[in-house]
């Protein structure tokens, strides 16, 4: 491994990390979540500092060293390996919530087809549904659950700017799809966060199955 | 295992349900039928008693541990484990079949989805599968198997009473939908619980196959 | 196993027919075409006898065990085991065509939703799929795949009688759906009604997909 | 294994290539892309030799023995075995493009069903699909990628001169559909050509999910 950790972090604690996200990566890419070397996966090291999948790796053989440490700029730490271009929106996550400990990218059929099909409603509304109650902090299904779909923008600065907006705007933010790309969604450890993106393959799937149904 | 058994629940047998739950919910869960931590599952002890998952627990990975003993108004016994708020859902089908043996609900996107599509009529009519006979009672293809689609109520004793009116009218109950949630069905033994489940988790979507090819 | 096996049928011969269901049973349960017990499978012994799943067992869990003889008319032969009642669309296959080994009646959710949908047509009409030819003696996509479907009598006298008026009028028939019910399929060894059967699921469940594309 | 090698071959290249065939057909017969013993798999040797698929195996259980040698006018060499008759498909990918090292041919029920839907088109038109990208030389996904589709017809020539008629039209081609049939792509090394197929399978589902929710 050719990750040279800062004396601020320690070994144990990036390995911990970075084993975590290699056995979520491989169980996300055996659900089909991850085609084709798509996706990325994060946790938070510490208040400056986050793990995350290098970029390019086949997400369903992701061991200890697909993983790098990355600045909360989203710049390369002691590695000459390349981060995902998508680094900036796990960096902002953590920047914006204290307690975000762990974020997950991935890229569903559903994901995509949900974020083309709402893209430019914007916003998928969840109503109704008794699985809205896995997403911490909505206790009743009777609230509506707002997932942004924000453009396909390649230009990483301007993307992270829409994201700042939503939430300058005051509006609860739990994930965010994009256009034609996926679901970006965290959570307070590891395991929420499978929860809550778990929770959101199925409430976009039973949108998009009665969708058709009511067609 | 902090649950304390009384007196006249003998440890072999509650060790023996629990390990069935947890056994047949591992199986559920790798089916994808229990979604970010939801369902929950239970059996008969004796006429007093009955074992059920605690609340909150990742069905994918349970153990005996994972299971507390209630009794038939569905308060904890012995344990200051949380029971699933649904837990008075499971009593009401104990204490109105005494050969009830075991009560699954679970949270399929085919269940979820029929539930929302069949909640203004109230009722799933089924008619013309084979695989309605292997629902226990039902010798024919030709009659109307109906499944319930009652209200998401939050407040139990009134979904509770929903259940009892149906059963009021003399209708045959089988099993129930609740409307953007999941299905309720119920056994003779675990064996039968499991194959009522797998024929209407199967008859839902073959219904839904349905009406999207004939719409 | 309380099978007794009449002198002319060798206990080797008997056993590994038994094994060869009992293992085709296993892997098409695990892909989901024989839901809550249905469905069953036999294999010829000679010309009188046949080898035959036992009603009512798990075809997930099957072994050698749940095997049992049946003679051409599909009575019990050396055992008290119950014979499904569809035994006799088994043997008619086994009569009418002396090079048929394996005979194979699945339920998938495919198989059972077509056999609705064409319910009304008596048949399906494939034509124009590469995977016709996986059905032996068709040797070109270009020709039309006739896949009759028949009521779903209870009397099997009367659904016998349905088949054979088929194959009296000329018709080739390599496989049949029966309404609201599954398939029947067979081959001249167990790899040849497997291949027969997984080719009618792809091109029943390519059919359904068009059917729904082009609404 | 009777297969033999001429002189130019060193039989553990051959070896290397033939077992990441078979590793290859393996999984992708687990995903369920090869029913019933259809589609076909190759890799370059050399400027003059392929080793291919033989016909009519069992993609989900191949091993070395299953694999052959051709040469570049997709004739067997050294073997009495059969290559499939799409032979011709495979090597004139080798023949046009010095880089390919790997074509993969499958069958899965999107990519029939498809190739159907588009066949009147002639072409399947991709755009605003972030997984695009997977495809290399793709690096946008506001581009638009072509996938044609051709008539399936049986006499080959016919057939490897209407894929030489779109590339003598200047189009780029980084796979092509049969009509009712299924899908070729290709690669560099086999992690290419499996990140192509597996990035097209999810494209093209997507496109058909689109389809029937914009209905």
């Amino acid at each position: 491994m050719s990750q040279q950790l800062p004396d601020s972090v320690p070994p144990d604690l990036f390995a911990a990390r970075a084993d975590a996200i290699a056995s979520a990566a491989r169980e996300l890419a055996l659900a089909g979540w991850t085609p084709a070397t798509s996706s990325n996966f994060s946790m938070r090291i510490d208040d400056g500092h986050a793990a995350i999948t290098i970029s390019g790796r086949d997400k369903g053989r992701l061991t200890r060293d697909d993983i790098m440490l990355v600045d909360m700029q989203g710049r390369a730490v002691g590695t000459d390996a390349r981060p995902s271009a998508e680094t900036a929106l796990h960096t902002q996550v953590y920047r914006h919530w204290p307690e975000a400990q762990a974020v997950l990218h991935t890229h569903s059929r559903t994901q995509s087809v949900a974020s083309r099909l709402y893209a430019n409603a914007g916003v998928v509304h969840l109503q109704g549904w008794e699985l809205q109650k896995a997403i911490t902090g909505h206790t009743t299904h009777e609230s509506v659950l707002e997932i942004p779909v924000f453009p396909n923008i390649q230009h990483m600065p301007e993307l992270v700017a829409r994201v700042d907006a939503w939430l300058s705007a005051g509006k609860p933010l739990a994930a965010y799809l994009i256009d034609g790309h996926g679901i970006y969604t965290w959570g307070r450890d590891m395991a929420e966060a499978r929860r809550h993106l778990e929770a959101l393959e199925f409430l976009l799937g039973c949108e998009l199955d009665l969708r058709r149904l009511n067609a």
